[in-house]
């Protein structure tokens, strides 16, 4: 499935999630309003799925939500850890909009030892020697990363040495990683540029 | 400017800045490899910026900033306003991957009046009338949204009545705005979607 594909799945179940119990059905014309995509996309993306509408009615919303939320791998419960247990990661670990059917954070861990124990969320936090157990015991292979820049990449080490295989990493700093582990970088101040650039060109 | 060149110009000027400054110039090939992009796309893209290398020696790495820079809007300093006080908006609040020359956080703004008067990060929380006043009177034209969901398109609505022309969007909510309005969406939950998908994919 194309990157551009994978990465509008979310945005399509998010808009089928949110509309009403009412609509039985939805049309690519319908959804590619809400979600802000061309409708020639939705259909396209849609096709990926095995998913074809019916002309003239559309696709069957809750039909859809499951084969999205199928090819997107919420049917399963992954579980997660977060290491890094500042404001980001306290705020992550609260975080309403996670999927509850498809994530599971099993724990919390930070470097520091003045952290440990300190209760966030339901959680306490732990050691990084804990996080290394956790990972092997719950065969862990997602991880929300968000250490200070200057820790990410020994903590990302670790973690693939532990078996890690998915990272979310918010920490501002580009890690070196294996070809096997895939890694998505949320850069919070690369999203401030972008928007920064768009000013600077609208008032230029 | 294509929309991927955009996106790929913070990456850019992050790879450069990280690196030594015993290094003066910078090919092509090694900003690629550092950058993750390929090397005929990092051409490109440095092209739009009227930027062409010298062939054999590369770019002067300080004057490729400079113009990564000047083209990010990043030479201005824009005042931004954080709205919704949580744990994310705190986290952003402090958050040390902004460029302090580039970015201004004049305030922080929540709903909850019992939050209104406390400290963060230098800043005392004020109230959603004051919003409305400080984006008049420093002229405002960025905003961080980090809200609930359920309360994201009325505090937009807000932002743009009172002169908001670029909203970073945290809120896990899609939002209706003006076309003259650009709105760039984080939504953290998407993210670790996507890497699900890679994960199920993998295990398939």
């Amino acid at each position: 499935m194309p990157k551009a594909t994978v990465e509008r799945l979310p945005l399509y179940l998010q808009c089928l999630q949110a509309m009403g119990d009412s609509e039985t059905t939805v049309s690519s014309d319908v959804l590619a309003n809400i979600a802000g995509v061309n409708s020639a996309n939705v259909r396209k993306d849609l096709s990926y799925l095995g998913s074809h509408g019916v002309r003239g009615v559309g696709y069957d919303r809750l039909e859809l939500c499951v084969q999205l939320r199928r090819a997107l791998g919420l049917t399963d419960k992954w579980p997660v850890v977060i290491i890094g247990v500042g404001n980001l990661g306290s705020a992550l670990a609260n975080y309403q909009g996670f999927d509850p059917s498809g994530f599971n954070v099993i724990g919390l861990y930070d470097a520091d030892p003045s952290k440990i124990g300190d209760p966030v969320d339901g959680h306490r936090i732990k050691s990084m020697e804990e996080l290394e157990l956790d990972i092997k015991e719950h065969d862990v292979q997602m991880a929300i990363l968000t250490t200070p820049a200057g820790a990410a990449q020994e903590v990302a080490d670790m973690l693939v040495g532990a078996g890690i295989l998915s990272i979310l990493n918010f920490a501002p700093a580009l890690l070196k990683l294996p070809d096997t582990v895939k890694c998505r970088q949320v850069d919070l101040a690369t999203e401030l540029q972008i928007l920064s650039y768009y000013q600077a060109t609208r008032t230029a």
